[in-house]
């Protein structure tokens, strides 16, 4: 084995080795480290600037896409965000050791389910440096030891931000390796995929083919992440005002997020709607594809292909659609979206419930922008990501969703064969 | 691509297809199909009996262990239990459509979870024809399609139930497809565990080496059902009276299961109760094995090597080790245990919860029999296995650890941006 593979895996064999501390750590502790991972990143505040100026200026000259530049900034605001952030968590209930279900069988038997930590998180990410600070606090308020592997384009940055979680670890007498933060090569990720024994969740980030290629490879279970096809579904009889209003708020709000919409299906009989809708969508910006039926009214309206219906636009990109009734929209979004989030806007309450039942999404909304895809408005505090596998965690991923579960049964001699039963 | 290929990637692509249709199915046809097929295993019993006898004899003819041949045998008193089994499960309440964690978020948006179906289930099980009634019910009561891929062993038989759950569905008027029977070669398992756009989740049954190479070779996430070292570790003070009845139940009543204990601990204080702990485990039939200490108490006992604390035996045998206090048999349990099922016996209630907090299994009892972990025991109405992953679901599994949730989210017209907030 090489060295390198050698460090890689003692690195995977310390958070193991760590992971039952960072599970029996108080809730004092833990908030303690996240204070004063806050107070360390306002204090170092211009060496973070100054450490991602030099990955900016290094990714600039590798040639990086401008959204992946994007990503990779870590500006004040991005920086005063993460401060809140931490802070956020810190008020956050501890989720290590609640009682979940608790009941007396008839024997007497107390059978109860308690909240346990999952272990050891991978987080493998690209460009971003706020996964540093926030994956890093979610892994630790929920007792897990994280590994965090960024991107080596955020080199600097996330190698500051390391040692910032060292000392704040540290001064909350916790061992440092409860967060490592490492920047490396492709082959260490072929490394630690392959060490099931050490490592119990893998959680990537990033483009589509950052989270194929570890799914495929990894010998450890994976959360995906994947990108968000989502859409508004204007049903018959909906109230046009709030349709261009949760039409605008999904697409315009952030349309770089995953739970951005992307394709507006608008009913048939709302179809003489469609010059009202798409001229409030072109006045906030957006340019609009639309199927043949649209262009029938809005000839001025560019095509959508098939293609269309499948794209994550991620920005100021509208794809529009009539159709015949709330079956066609729910077929549409089960065929061509990607099971992240989609809404309905209508009067109707069996359409809508229809729609619940039957759109096979991690989130699925009633007279509501997609933009409520979110872990704070949902009162999980805030979000590690949005699961778009239906396993273990799906749609906006808290605290609770970083921890597993033991069963913990309590008797009095009890016994199965016997007496006891 | 060959034909049996492409013949095993549709039995995938229609249990898709199908999945739907299941997701959807009604409370009362999916309890019609499982009491018809429960009617059915009671008429054609003697069909049922000869296809297993074929099985047998050519398990015989073939060589297989004998181990191996009880697992395969579908005897009277098996099928009866599994006849009881589909009515149970018709009795259980139906998990789909429940609604988890209900509330109203400050600006008036109602947020809800709801149980759905995950989808298609792959169960890859050696032997055992009753896992192609338990697992087909399961799965149907749950609301998803199944594909129950038995092994060649139990070719005849498993046709049989395959053929029996197809007429059950029909009568309760859902697709036959809902649960595929097939009784492949290993190479189907390869293009199977490929499939992962059709299949959402594998269930491994069977032996290590069968796990292993299971989730080795998926893309589809697998819930691993490992084998259990289990411990029951007796306490200092603890009633001498109840720690045997404990022990005995737990290695005596079925040593042939996952949590039946396999190595018993005893503080070191209570060394001097080991002849009469031993002796009544000899008496029960138990062949004991023992540590240095417990051998200088008991002469006669064999000596218990390294492997012995790693084996789980699944028969009469047992290792007994003395341990100096509770943090040693923690530290002996999480080393050597599988993280199964472990028990403490003891009089002292911070103890019993240091055991609860510090020993990292999927199920911990405090004076209570190994022998509770089981899904009836638990609640749960029965248990289509016990899963010693934490992702998930940890423990016993039951019709609940079958489902996936989706956020329902309704509101008022409600945006981000503007004024729903």
């Amino acid at each position: 084995m090489q060295t390198k593979d050698m460090e890689t895996r003692t690195i995977a064999q310390t958070a193991r080795e760590v992971a039952r501390a960072t599970a029996r750590a108080s809730t004092a502790q833990k908030n303690a480290a996240l204070k004063a991972m806050a107070a360390k990143l306002e204090n170092a505040r211009d060496r973070v600037r100054e450490a991602n100026d030099a990955d900016l200026a290094g990714a600039i000259e590798a040639g990086l896409e401008p959204k992946l530049l994007d990503r990779l900034r870590f500006n004040d605001g991005k920086i005063d965000a993460r401060i809140r952030c931490l802070h956020k968590i810190a008020e956050l209930p501890d989720p290590v050791g609640e009682v979940l279900r608790e009941d007396e069988r008839p024997n007497g038997l107390r059978v109860a389910r308690m909240r346990v930590p999952i272990g050891v998180i991978l987080m493998i990410y690209e460009a971003r440096p706020h996964v540093t600070v926030n994956a890093g606090a979610f892994c630790l308020k929920s007792g897990n030891a994280a590994i965090l592997r960024g991107g080596s384009e955020a080199k600097h940055c996330n190698d500051l931000l390391g040692d910032l979680w060292k000392e704040s670890l540290a001064e909350a007498d916790l061992p440092v390796e409860a967060i490592q933060v490492i920047s490396g090569s492709h082959e260490d990720i072929d490394v630690l995929l392959g060490l099931d024994e050490y490592i119990d969740l893998v959680i990537p980030r990033g483009g589509k083919g950052l989270i194929e290629a570890v799914s495929r490879r990894s010998l450890i279970p994976v959360i995906k992440h994947y990108a968000g096809v989502c859409h508004v579904y204007v049903d018959e009889g909906a109230d046009i005002q709030d349709a261009i209003a949760i039409a605008i708020d999904s697409k315009c709000l952030m349309p770089e997020v995953c739970n951005a919409m992307e394709t507006l299906l608008v009913h048939r009989e709302q179809a003489s709607e469609l010059p009202r809708i798409v001229s409030a969508l072109k006045g906030a910006g957006v340019t609009v594809k639309g199927c043949l039926l649209t262009r029938a009214i809005l000839p001025d309206v560019e095509p959508a292909s098939e293609d269309d219906w499948r794209t994550e636009y991620l920005d100021n990109i509208l794809a529009v659609r009539v159709v015949k009734n709330v079956e066609e929209a729910i077929r549409h979004i089960n065929a061509y979206g990607s099971h992240h989030t989609d809404a309905i806007v209508t009067a109707d309450e069996s359409r809508a419930q229809q729609f619940v039942d039957q759109v096979d999404s991690a989130v699925v909304l009633v007279n509501a922008s997609t933009m409520f895809c979110d872990g704070e408005a949902l009162g999980m505090g805030a979000e590690i990501g949005i699961s778009t596998d239906k396993l273990h965690a799906r749609g906006p991923m808290g605290l609770e969703e970083l921890t597993s579960y033991k069963f913990v049964i309590r008797g009095n001699g009890h016994v199965m064969g016997g007496n006891g039963q």
